[in-house]
């Protein structure tokens, strides 16, 4: 199993590594490791001919997942959706969604959790270029 | 310039991809192409002895940054933090943020931005196991 390990805290920031994306191992939480308070973000893999333990939804929380390497399909409703590196998929929570790997490679993604309809402005509305 | 392709949009989720990650080119935001109300994603890339064009900060939103793949410096306030493939940074609003590819392959990233402190419940508060 990969362990997330933190390299720096500081006012403002926090940096931490699970080394090596591409040889990511099982699952790693980084909210209490970083203190954010927008969201959870995770690391997960799963290996070749498995998929996640159960389906899931969610209460109140929106999910963004992001393909980092392998093969997949996304079971969301019951309905299929082939993912690969750079596929993002958006999950409204209501949605029931569950991940086979269908590759023979390991499945690497990077899962990120936040409150649906919580973002009040964004990127050059509330980006501040120095 | 990599491009972000929409592959499906039905009742409660959306897919999209920007292609093999590890050869990802240029800047591809997230929200108005899966309609995210939560958070706006985007993957980004610099290339070898490059760095952004500005350095930045935020009015309120909380930023998290996960490394792909290459090397680089995170200019946090001043302060260089070394990241490689499977670095986490957080960054709240305030914090003035640049980076600075220090290798010789390209660097990719993701960056996800959401509301600081809007985060009310996550993973098994959030989760409902089916």
């Amino acid at each position: 199993m990969s362990e997330i390990i933190v390299n720096s805290v500081a006012e403002g920031y926090s940096v931490a590594t699970v080394g090596n994306l591409a040889e990511f191992n099982g699952k790693a939480f980084v909210k209490e490791v970083l203190g954010t308070s927008s969201m959870e973000v995770s690391l997960g893999s799963i290996g070749a001919g498995k998929s996640t333990p159960f389906a899931h939804h969610h209460k109140q929380n929106e999910e963004v997942y992001i393909v980092i390497s392998g093969d997949a399909e996304f079971v969301l409703d019951g309905r299929r959706e082939p993912v690969s590196s750079g596929s993002i998929v958006r999950v409204s929570p209501s949605v029931s969604r569950a991940i086979e790997n269908k590759g023979n490679e390991l499945l690497v993604y990077v899962c990120i959790q936040a409150k649906e309809g919580s973002l009040e402005q964004y990127t050059m509305t509330d980006g501040v270029v120095e």
